[in-house]
């Protein structure tokens, strides 16, 4: 009878505890996911790029609207890209602000956009980013990135705002 | 017999794990919290940033000592701090390097201003931050941060020696 | 005989748990000793920056290739180093995207070196960086970090994309 009892609390405290691991795990997945965006743009890995992304995910940069990865791609591929990095260029991504709730995801991270020219270093950019991700079969991918630049337009700080009160649905408490 | 050893066995290594999960979990939480303060303040967001502290809750600048919410929640709010917003401003906090030890915890990072002024962005600061925090009722909060600026003044690479020494009581060992 | 089964069935979930944790925690000690880099090396602790590296690890960065923990110290105790620390200096470096096999490691991230001159500060470089990683008796240390400017030479990007596909053996599924 005792052991019964310990058995069946035993099983509870581990059900719990691979809760908890597996949403430790879920962050870490898309925390990662994030981090790979700098190295693969700036290496002109043009479908390891695409691939962050969902089949029709979306990237949405002031200037640029690109839907699904072959548009990503091609964005990597582009002349104008090619130019940035054979001139010499990071994409430097912060340490992304990650909200997961079971197979949805929201992240906030800022992005600063970094050249060489004429033999020096010019900060370019900084720029607001909010991510939405979702889990696939194969892992997390990017269903939507949405980028401002922070040089004073509106949108770029209710980006951020949006990226901490994370309006997805069964939210942890605050 | 037996199986009463096997569940003791198995209750000691769920305890364990149950610690180890904590840890993990506290650590986790006190970065995103720091990770939360840059889309908080570049978003104006006052009360929200004047939250991540605790009640008399201690930001210490290098120009400005603010004590309790209400004078961070002031400092947002300020006009300087809103002409900062509406020029354009990225408040890039790195990740930090944390130490949680019970209910106490430090942290230490880096964190660049940057502006955006005649139509291009100026890298106007870069600081040490140290943290101290403690866990409250309601989650981790902010107990002390200071920040001073890279500029030269010894206060400043004392700050980030502080932060990895993690002078905080019941350390792990190194 | 069903409590039996029960405590076979507790067990391995508790073994599978017990290494999905490990594979956790490894990331963030590897996470945690990069981050040290920086706030170690920007308040001149020589002999703790020098002991992030294995006894014989290399220190590979573009001007300069460091072999051992002696001239890693050698470095950061160095005039030219002194110097940026007096002037004011940052080694700014970002969230690294670590992926862990075993007791090896490899991770990629970006650095920013930040100095302060004529009362203002400049972004003297952007550096992709490799880091390679093993554990020893007393935790994880550097092997190798190998270390580019950003500035147009082809080795800097080919750095950042294999510090993504990460050959490293026992690869975990992409």
């Amino acid at each position: 009878m005792a052991d019964t009892t310990t058995g069946t609390d035993l099983g509870r405290r581990l059900a719990r505890l691979e809760e908890r691991t597996r949403a430790l795990e879920d962050e870490r997945e898309v925390t990662r996911l994030i981090l790979s965006y700098g190295p693969l743009v700036d290496s002109g890995s043009a479908d390891a790029v695409a691939g962050l992304w969902d089949t029709d995910g979306v990237y949405d940069v002031d200037e640029l609207l690109m839907r699904g990865q072959d548009q990503i791609a091609a964005m990597v591929r582009s002349d104008a890209h090619q130019r940035w990095i054979a001139g010499g260029c990071a994409h430097f991504v912060g340490p992304p602000r990650v909200t997961v709730a079971g197979d949805d995801a929201t992240a906030v991270s800022y992005s600063l956009m970094v050249t060489h020219e004429d033999g020096g270093f010019v900060l370019r950019r900084a720029t607001a980013n909010h991510w939405t991700l979702r889990r696939a079969d194969t892992g997390w991918r990017i269903v939507n990135r949405t980028a401002r630049v922070l040089d004073g337009r509106p949108e770029s700080p209710a980006l951020l705002a949006s990226g901490v009160s994370t309006p997805v649905p069964n939210e942890e408490r605050a």
